[in-house]
């Protein structure tokens, strides 16, 4: 157990501007829960992320990734966080693939040209495995959205009917036509609220743009708009191939900057772009 | 000169919530430009902060302290940012008092009960030296908020007419019956811009409490509201003084904490409050 007198390393991380306080506990205990996880993620008292990932002993892959929000709640997936793990872990290792598990299965990440490529699991999608509240093709959901919220009464119906992805984390994905002038900051807390989503979701807006490039925005699922969400770009490629509007790979363009990504063959979905080091400290929090 | 090759230790602080990133350059080169400035206060991509401060040579006092905002602009005083500074140089040379050369003077820092006391210099009342653009008392300002900014259109007039003070940085200081009910995100930026103010100002609202207790909001010139601002608590209590309201002497209880503060007989202004280290780390941007 880890006590206030303690002093213990941490790297700080981003990518795409999804930043990151890394902690290594891998040889020693480093106990979390949520009122730790929120001290140390305040920008201005503690050190500041939007996520604090621990690094553990893992008997399946070569580490065990664990991943608290700044609110104090534990998340299952995160694909910036995955980048930035597997960048540690490959130039530690020398290997040229390196494994790590998470809670939402075991993924694998390589050097890439435009920084670190992950293999990001299954798509999955079937209708309880987003979840929705009950069945309906996932490519193109069937679902009346915004007359079961009632609490905010914005026409929602305007966004067309989305394709639902769980990428460890369910996503939903409205296609439309500019996504700038979407008001993604009132239909998305609505949305992610929308009683279709029993655990909620992570709502996003994607534009198809010439050259095979996504634009996406994302509400994410608890966060509100972020610069970058790296499950949320996997989501969209999928959804954007089972809608026949590209083939199976594209590059995603978020706030933040570019992702590449692509659905393989297998059904899982690889994800390439940046992961940076900013600094190392040492912290008593 | 600092190459982005170059790893530089720097330490992470805080006094109030308002917090820096501190960076030793009385033995090295540390160059600093606006630009370099708001790369590391970014909470994301940088180390974040409010404020950079770079501790340099002084031939006249134990450091100089030089001060940069998040938006890469010089500042010349920051009250919390001085107990921060005066706690490690105190720490360092183990003497009962230390002193800190500023762009707007020397100050004294020593240990207090509850933190560190810093003397903030001389409460400057001249109306050119707050500075103000005409002549008019500055214990209670005669001037016509509002007329001249026109772009607001907000009656600034129930606010009644604020004290003036110069702690380093011009301030005024309006006392209200209700703190907390002053729409001072809408006061706040049209009073910073009134032309009354050439070099602006930062505004606060103050209530008088019982025991002797000042509650203070600060909208900061450049900044917006903040959780604790130093050099206004300072002025708070030396406008205060001049109403009759107080003899010399209050807790002033900002958002962020209560500071300590008294307007000396010799016209300087000491405060003393909370001062934190949070972590240690090397950077390299």
């Amino acid at each position: 157990m880890s006590t206030s007198f303690d002093i213990w390393p941490f790297i700080k991380m981003h990518g795409l501007g999804n930043d990151f306080v890394v902690v290594d506990a891998r040889m020693c205990e480093f106990a979390v829960n949520p009122e730790r996880a929120s001290i140390i993620a305040n920008r201005r008292r503690g050190i500041g992320c939007d996520q604090l990932i621990i690094m553990r002993p893992s008997t399946t892959a070569d580490v065990f990734m664990e991943i608290w929000n700044a609110d104090g709640s534990r998340v299952g997936a995160c694909g910036n966080a995955t980048r930035c793990i597997g960048k540690l872990i490959l130039s530690e290792t020398g290997q040229q693939q390196i494994t790590i598990e998470t809670d939402a299965g075991i993924l694998t990440a390589e050097t890439a040209e435009n920084g670190i490529r992950v293999n990001m699991g299954l798509a999955r999608l079937n209708w309880d495995e987003i979840p929705l509240a009950h069945e309906s093709p996932t490519d193109t959901i069937v679902h009346s959205f915004g007359t079961n919220t009632g609490t905010h009464g914005t026409d929602v119906g305007t966004l067309g009917t989305p394709g639902c992805v769980n990428m460890g984390n369910p996503h939903a994905v409205f296609f439309v036509d500019d996504v700038e002038s979407v008001a993604l900051s009132t239909f998305g807390p609505e949305l992610e609220h929308d009683a279709l989503f029993p655990e909620r979701a992570n709502v996003s807006v994607a534009e198809l743009l010439d050259g095979n490039i996504i634009r996406l925005r994302v509400w994410e699922r608890g966060a509100g708009i972020t610069e970058a969400c790296g499950t949320a770009a996997c989501a969209s490629v999928v959804a954007a191939t089972r809608r026949g509007l590209i083939d199976r790979k594209a590059t995603v363009r978020l706030d933040g900057g570019d992702l590449l990504v692509e659905w393989l063959a297998d059904g899982t979905v690889q994800m390439a772009g940046p992961a940076e080091l900013v600094y190392t400290g040492e912290c008593s929090l």
